[in-house]
């Protein structure tokens, strides 16, 4: 990369560039004069106006007034008709594979119970050693449930240690750390080819890189929407089962609302057909307004717009961090490869732990990740290239 | 009973005589004037103004300005601050032993693997073979995949069906077809003496009438919020886990939620000290703010006082059932010995479906239940006795 221009002005024809700079207007204004720069929303999205406005209708239209009709009105169906729309916009999956529903712990619970039952005979599950801990820790307790081994793997090394015994494996797509992108049509053919299954995490892809779960053949996914999704705090997770294992497949919370008659208070469990089966509970109607018109607002800007856009803003925080930051002590631990890198780029420094808690009392809203890392987290319907600049500079200024 | 005054003028010297009353101003009024009453409260509690208001707050300030700060600030303990108040205003529970998380499915799927855990060597689940299909279907699905025998007793009998095979009994504390009320501490103390452990599903009592689970000595219980506690669709439901089993109780979903250092990334799952443990993953926040809402008005009306207007309301239905329905064939289900009657009255009819729906066409917001089953549900915090009539009389008509 030649010198890159990286003057205020520089930042201002960025911003003046920006397909997307508009959507910015659709968010809830950050009515808190002390905020810098919000770099965190790949832990938490920020709300849509529309969410509000939507929350309020529901409130007092349809629970209030509806009251209980809702429910076959409106509220039943949401938890698929919401997951077609999240499969269309973000997921490459045609409809009738992805629910809405639970958190992405229980989803991914039945969703590695669901695909080790596919898989009889075959003893053991792979997985990245250093996977995000709600992973890590539900593979472990599946496999011990069930009388299975664990596999772990290195992050890049996965693939091949999946062999003839592996039932299942388990990857996320992009790193929580790094923001590495796995090859996840790479990985799942090969898994295939040696007769297992793969289950992904999305919650670290999901509306901020293209994902296209049907051209890849992937059995199972899940992920939450309150990163790129901007769904809100805790909103629902959703589960994604490519449909060729519709007929067989199953999960152990066998609830109500993943019987093929809810309200026939049948005397027997019959699992409905399809996606379905894999809820459980009464679905959760107020925290899906979030994820529907976070995923509504996607759809207007386009995966693809937000994907470049992302690209863009990783490429200025680092070249920002290169000339600012790696003076300083700093190293950026994400790939410099725009291909390989997803919608955050992290920064190691020895002193990260105690400089993000600076940083966030100054207004700079990053987020810190054990041992050493501070995670840029680019929303490209609400980050400038003005704001990232902004937060760059204070960076350089409390570190220096 | 000597024969009831029913008349409107009656009605309204109720309604006059009633402490609860004031409380019906603190809910949305119901924007449809084609709603003459609603009894179905107990499917679906209607929402408190309180709630619209604290929705817009979370929004705007937690959510769109403290941004990701809050969950440190607010919303990581909020499941047992909710839990903990839950406990102490309707469930006799001391602190620490309750959570606000998932549906109700998973709560139950949850606390019966816990309780199965804590009685090996024992093979056998008992449940009530018309508990709800929910439960039913989630004791078959637990004993299938642990190897355990479901042996299904007539509601009266369950407790003596009780054995030194069984591990776990689990009852609907009150029946979700006739209200009928469940002796929560006798069947524990008969269960206990048998050497078994009790999960206690409250769905159709919390909030309605008085529970006492520290008491009687209750190993597990859940429930969900969103009927008497007015809390939302599908607002998050709660678990109850007895402190004397925290030290060995577990539960397979194994979020970060539940692990004892969440942000720590440890290598291992440990679980969280006591009652977090059963947590999974990231806390539903804004279906948590209707279950805060609905616990603090409950706090304040007294749940004695709940208690005291169902019991009257209840009288009351059956009174009028007596004098205008009995005589058009229908016959009152539900217990008439106020002491073992739940929230809500159930009218049997043979024509019940048909005519539910021509009730509900008029504004009569009741609830079928297959095959022959009309629930008025009694919600003392907003069911009005003049309200009640006015339904009455028009089933009395639309029945005639």
């Amino acid at each position: 990369m030649t010198a890159a221009d990286l003057s205020p002005e520089a930042a201002e024809r960025l911003d003046a560039a920006d397909e997307l700079a508009a959507f910015r207007e659709r968010f809830v204004p950050i009515a808190d004069p002390g905020v810098v720069a919000y770099l965190d929303g790949n832990s938490l999205g920020r709300p849509l106006r529309a969410t509000a406005e939507r929350l309020q209708e529901l409130v007092t239209h349809e629970w209030g007034a509806r009251l209980i009709r809702s429910w076959d009105e409106r509220w039943l169906t949401l938890p698929e008709e919401i997951g077609d729309e999240l499969g269309r916009v973000a997921l490459g999956a045609a409809a009738g594979q992805t629910i809405v529903a639970d958190s992405t712990s229980v989803c991914l619970y039945k969703a590695l119970r669901a695909a080790v039952a596919l898989r009889p005979g075959r003893d053991e599950i792979v997985t990245d050693a250093a996977n995000f801990p709600t992973d890590r820790f539900l593979v472990e307790s599946v496999a011990a449930e069930l009388g299975l081994t664990v596999r772990w793997a290195e992050s890049d090394d996965v693939a091949a240690a999946t062999g003839p015994r592996t039932a299942v494996v388990t990857l996320s797509h992009v790193d929580y750390r790094t923001a590495a992108i796995t090859d996840l049509a790479a990985v799942t053919r090969l898994v295939h080819a040696r007769g297992g299954l793969v289950v992904w995490d999305l919650c670290h892809s999901v509306g901020s890189i293209p994902v296209e779960l049907d051209a890849a053949g992937a059995d199972f996914a899940v992920g939450c929407t309150y990163k790129f999704l901007n769904a809100g705090p805790g909103a629902p997770a959703f589960l994604y089962a490519n449909a060729r294992h519709h007929a067989e497949f199953g999960q152990p919370i066998t609830g109500w609302m993943g019987a093929a008659d809810t309200f026939g208070m049948a005397a027997e469990y019959v699992p409905a057909p399809g996606i379905r089966r894999a809820l459980s509970g009464t679905p959760p109607v107020l925290g899906m307004v979030g994820v529907r018109e976070g995923v509504a607002l996607l759809a207007e800007a386009g995966i693809d717009r937000v994907r470049a856009k992302a690209v863009a803003l990783g490429r200025w925080v680092i070249a920002l961090a290169d000339a600012w930051l790696v003076p300083l002590g700093f190293t950026v631990a994400s790939p410099r490869d725009d291909a390989r890198r997803g919608g955050h780029v992290t920064l190691r420094h020895p002193d990260a732990e105690r400089l993000s808690r600076v940083l966030i009392d100054h207004g700079v809203l990053i987020d810190f990740r054990r041992p050493d890392g501070i995670r840029i987290g680019l929303s490209p319907l609400t980050t400038g290239f003005a704001e990232v600049r902004r937060a760059m500079e204070r960076i350089r200024e409390l570190a220096g």
